[in-house]
């Protein structure tokens, strides 16, 4: 007896002996602030080789000692002497600037969750694939701006890419280790976001409030205006087609606006499986840092009964055409959808400065996919270098367009 | 072009050259059925070392021919004379009786199809495992009678069980080969039958006719009455408990009128992956066939959309207390699923020939239990023999004790 309940113990703690490092880049924002307070929960489980962050020197130094990261790295050179000084008397080592971020993600770890928000992520995340390093990708450029090429140093390296996001999370775990070649269709699900009644009319005249109104995630505002256009659906399918090799015939989205369906997998025998979970980040974060093993997280537990219903609806493209832009981006491929991440970033943070309606937001991610293709820029970029040079001449275009906008805008759109 | 459109159609047909060989025992009913119709779209992929049915000579002579079976044996000895006849002029090997049923079973073969109806299908499908055979398990009495001894043998041979029932099939495909110990909870899905809206007095008064009338599923009338009585549920959660050894505590039904989700699995991290599919029989049948390769099939594909909710309910043992029964029976284990299984099976009999009311199901279920945790029936089978006896005793008691209500029934029952 004594021998059974010494084994059952085994199994609850199969990682082994050593704590699984980590590197965490990225540290607090959203993904990053759900991840430490997993970290934090497990200090058996896991060690923090370094962890990195952008500006906030005060969160990061809190971060670091919470963690007890053996390294910092702030990308905001600005931030150095504060965060030195507010980590001074520990062992923490301390960084700043790009390089320093890229230290951060190529220290000796087992596993580098990626949850740098935007552009920004695309060179670091890179530099952790090029050494073989296993990623946990929350980082949406990665794979929308530069994915073939990213992909192919995965490749190269045999490095694993685990999803962060909900439905790639999901349709992770639907697929169960089967090969991507038996399946029939790869579906993610969209909320429907806060206009999915509205008309059309309506949706174009939406405020910047109405727009931040999500009703189910809580998100920064540049995912929440994404998830009101369902631009982000449009993104994730372009993730999706990357990190599973799936050809974009063969992906779709549906409308569930309970949020609790991520996405499903069907295959030719009329099998589906589905992965479905609370809106919790912390749920697929835990199974992206214990993957192949699972931790226990106090995210709460799926009651379909206390749900009651849940119910699917066809994306109307016609209402939302930023995901008729980028199912069109996916399709024709080369750099097109690089084109359409950059200038939709810029298109929302044009909106969510007043300068442009809701409806605008579209509009000029179409013009920008028409002048990318008239000009050569939506050429298939050779490498992240170029995605991320295209990336960078889109949103310069795209600024220049928009501040043009502007003056007009102010006539028109008001 | 040439190598990479070569490679592709390497992967569509990986079972290799030689086809699989497949055992089909129970080749003329429900299942059998559904496998011939799979087995005889793809003659390439898969060939017949035997097939085995009941009485139906004619439908057994046809089904070899169409399978190109090796050798067929039919359990009715009667039958033999004009099986052999209608396959003279054929190579079919032929033989009858009981020990032919365990020939088929045991003949050198890939995969057993074990879709026998009742306690008949324990001994043979006990005889491939006990040989290591892999086995897809159509037959509930393997289970539900004689779980572990059942298992046992499946371990120490290292056969490989594969669940053809729908929900079992369905959390077998969200598993997806992850470690049982990891799973919080395992929940299987009822219709909720005929009477899911009913009021226990209306379900207590209900007729064969009401209780045959199932709403998603064309079963055999003694599996459709158990989805009446949702004993069905009970005799599938017990299932569950052996094949994928998870304690009854972690097991559960509920409620999802619409038949699409199957099977939920849940994990300590909060995430939950589902099992999907229209209800059809070959769905499942087709996973375990191909296992672990795909096959396609013309079953309707799943279209959320067009269905537009799926929605889930808690199981009302007031109402339906088969199920409350089964699920006692399953928690304190040792013989009284057996008892529970046998006793049910006759009073589904005594119900279709019109001898006890609908509410009597469950009350002779109970009475039968109680008799046999009196008396010792309900002691743990040491061996599948030993709970083929407690099977049979429990049986012959049940057609006494229901023989008699019928003279009592006469006056208080009509």
């Amino acid at each position: 007896m004594a021998t059974g309940a010494g084994s059952e113990q085994f199994v609850t703690r199969a990682r082994g002996a050593r704590p699984k490092r980590i590197v965490l880049l990225g540290a607090t924002g959203s993904i990053g602030r759900s991840t430490v307070d997993l970290l934090t929960r497990d200090p058996e489980g896991f060690s923090v080789a370094a962890i990195a962050g952008g500006r906030d020197h005060a969160a990061l130094a809190r971060t670091a000692i919470a963690v007890k990261a053996e390294f910092v790295a702030i990308r905001d050179e600005e931030g150095y002497a504060a965060l030195k000084e507010a980590l001074s008397g520990t062992n923490i080592q301390v960084a700043a600037g790009r390089e320093a971020v890229i230290e951060a993600a190529t220290r000796e770890a087992d596993l580098v969750v990626s949850a740098i928000v935007g552009a920004a992520g695309v060179e670091p995340t890179h530099a952790a694939l090029a050494l073989g390093r296993d990623v946990a990708l929350a980082n949406k450029e990665c794979l929308v701006c530069a994915g073939a090429p990213f992909m192919r140093t995965a490749r190269e390296r045999s490095a694993r890419l685990l999803p962060i996001d909900s439905e790639h999370n999901a349709i992770f775990q639907a697929l169960g280790g089967e090969d991507v070649s038996k399946i029939e269709t790869m579906t993610i699900t969209a909320s429907g976001g806060p206009f999915r009644t509205w008309t059309r009319e309506a949706i174009e005249a939406a405020t910047v409030e109405q727009a931040l109104n999500h009703p189910n995630w809580a998100m920064g505002p540049k995912n929440t205006i994404d998830s009101a256009t369902l631009m982000n659906k449009g993104l994730e399918l372009i993730e999706a087609h990357h990190i599973f090799g799936v050809p974009a015939e063969k992906l779709d989205v549906i409308v569930h606006p309970q949020s609790i369906v991520h996405g499903l997998v069907s295959f030719s025998d009329g099998s589906v499986t589905a992965g479905l979970a609370r809106p919790d980040m912390r749920v697929p974060i835990a199974h992206c840092l214990a993957y192949p093993e699972r931790i226990e997280t106090p995210a709460p537990r799926l009651d379909l009964v206390a749900i009651g219903a849940l119910t699917f609806e066809k994306p109307d493209l016609e209402r939302f055409p930023a995901l008729g832009l980028a199912l069109e981006a996916m399709r024709a491929g080369g750099g097109l959808p690089t084109v359409l991440n950059a200038a939709n970033e810029i298109a929302v943070e044009a909106f969510l400065a007043g300068r442009i309606g809701f409806g605008g937001i579209a509009r000029h991610v179409a013009d920008a996919l028409e002048a990318a293709l008239e000009d050569g820029t939506a050429r298939e970029p050779g490498s992240v270098e170029d995605a991320l040079d295209i990336d960078h001449i889109v949103r310069e275009r795209s600024r220049g367009a928009l501040a043009m906008n502007r003056a007009s805008g102010m006539l028109t759109l008001q």
